[in-house]
């Protein structure tokens, strides 16, 4: 199969209208009114941010996943994708038929359309770069720097538990089973966010560490994020140390969880949004004039490093 | 240097309001009235799209153009790109730092904003993805599918040379310069395919090779496309023998010259056009009911066939 058969075999089925079933260079659409558009583009690479051996629906799934959380981010609703492949070609057919099988159950999961892409041989190590498009009512997206002193600072779910996973990948422990789910697939927190829109004065998804992205807000924002580290929500899976356990939450990464602030008028508001939507949400501090741009815990910046690229 | 410094330092300079300066997990753009909005995905990996050895300038204005290419084919105008770079930690710096100046040179070139991205490491090839925005007035996208019988059938600049560029592309003869610019530099037949727009009924940039690309609108369209190839524009390069020439043109791909079709009646208006834009536009052939879904000359099928990834 060429990439001509291969895309019309196994990605022409999941195509959209919009996409003109793949067949032309490019996909139209027509712009919702009163809506802006929010775009983001994620790339995941082979040995970087995957090993290569997992289910290529899993693949598929957390990478479309990485890409719903940043729009999650920007409390914005997903329309598009377009995505692109490039794969060994001893492994492209295989692959693509059970990566587009795992697109096809999370685009239903998430309403979300193929509106085109690429598909191209490589060397040697697969890489997916995945760019979505979402929507926002007119000027309500959500930025990283506009959080306000004696804002609230709340959480998603629960931190670390996906670094766990990582780390145990190869133990057969069922107590590990949550966590290496959790570092599979990420949920995206995509209508959570749509429904706080109203209420969240600046928003980050936790994917590179939680104290690396808690300091992007911080420090766009130009005012200091205090943590009471006793209520941030760590994982409490008992064969591993309270040390351990909050060290993956601190600068473990890949949570895809939401960090927010929220004016202490909308407490209550929050915490019914997220009762309904059966989702753990946690204040775990405050925004506060002080050490401008630092994460603190009791007044001391909290100075841990995430992964880095370079 | 890591991520957040590299982007900081070469690519927020080249940045743009809508994408909020890098700042965010997405860019927000406000669609404008009455246009469709017009996305396609291109994506380069080293030693299979370019070698790795050109200036980092070159490949970013080669992965630029071959999306312009696309946006052209479908005659939207260029409005915004996202950009995924994957590169080895060794030489990110220097390559970024190079590859920013072309896009900067390119998006004043071609009057497009960038909205974003992502910065990955990658344990030895560079791949870089983009993400192309284009508009066009509501409903006047043009497809692969839509040629009628009798249209002409034309292509814009030369075909092949891009293919002996890269044939010859260690050669020193002054001859091949030419050539080997239109490797590195392809030209996007952009506003000239803007302004055909209202008189084209199908269309398609010719990136795979003359014959193959040539085949897919005629399958499209479900009909013949008659080539004369005595008129087909190939190379008047003197070193190289007229079967060399005439194979680069046919399959030699790498062209991105726009191959459309236009009802006879548009005849002196498209030679007007191709006129204000100084651009050779040559008549090759028609379309017509016969061998449907085949690329003929003499009543016999061409089945020449281009590069494949798989």
């Amino acid at each position: 199969m060429d990439e001509f058969d291969l895309i019309r075999k196994y990605l022409v089925p999941i195509s959209s209208t919009e996409s003109q079933f793949l067949s032309n260079d490019g996909a139209v659409f027509k712009p919702k009114i009163n809506l802006d558009y929010v775009v983001s583009t994620d790339t995941i690479v082979e040995k970087i941010h995957f090993k290569g051996n997992e289910l290529p629906e899993l693949i598929a799934k957390k990478a479309l996943r990485t890409n719903l959380s940043d729009l999650a981010a920007m409390a914005a609703d997903p329309e598009f994708y377009s995505l692109s492949i490039s794969v060994p070609k001893v492994k492209a057919r295989s692959f693509i038929e059970n990566f587009a099988k795992g697109l096809k159950e999370d685009q239903k999961k998430y309403n979300i359309k193929l509106l085109g892409g690429d598909l191209t041989s490589t060397s040697n190590l697969i890489s997916i770069t995945i760019n979505i498009i979402g929507t926002v009512p007119t000027g309500k997206s959500i930025s990283r720097s506009t959080s306000m002193t004696n804002d609230l600072l709340y959480v998603t779910g629960v931190l670390g538990l996906s670094n766990i996973g990582l780390l145990n990948l190869n133990k057969n422990d069922k107590q590990y089973s949550k966590a290496k789910l959790k570092y599979y697939l990420p949920q995206p927190r995509v209508k959570f966010a749509s429904s706080i829109r109203n209420f969240v004065s600046s928003m980050i998804d936790v994917s590179d560490g939680f104290v690396q992205d808690c300091r992007h807000l911080a420090r766009l924002s130009n005012l200091e994020f205090a943590i009471n580290l006793k209520n941030l929500p760590i994982s409490d899976i008992k064969i591993l140390s309270y040390k351990k356990r909050m060290n993956s939450a601190l600068i473990g990464g890949d949570d895809y969880e939401l960090l927010f602030t929220s004016a202490p008028k909308y407490k209550e508001k929050i915490k019914k949004i997220a009762k309904t939507h059966d989702l753990r949400v946690t204040n775990i501090g405050y925004v506060k004039n002080g050490n401008n741009g630092q994460v603190t815990s009791n007044d001391k910046p909290i100075n841990l490093n995430a992964y880095k690229h370079f």
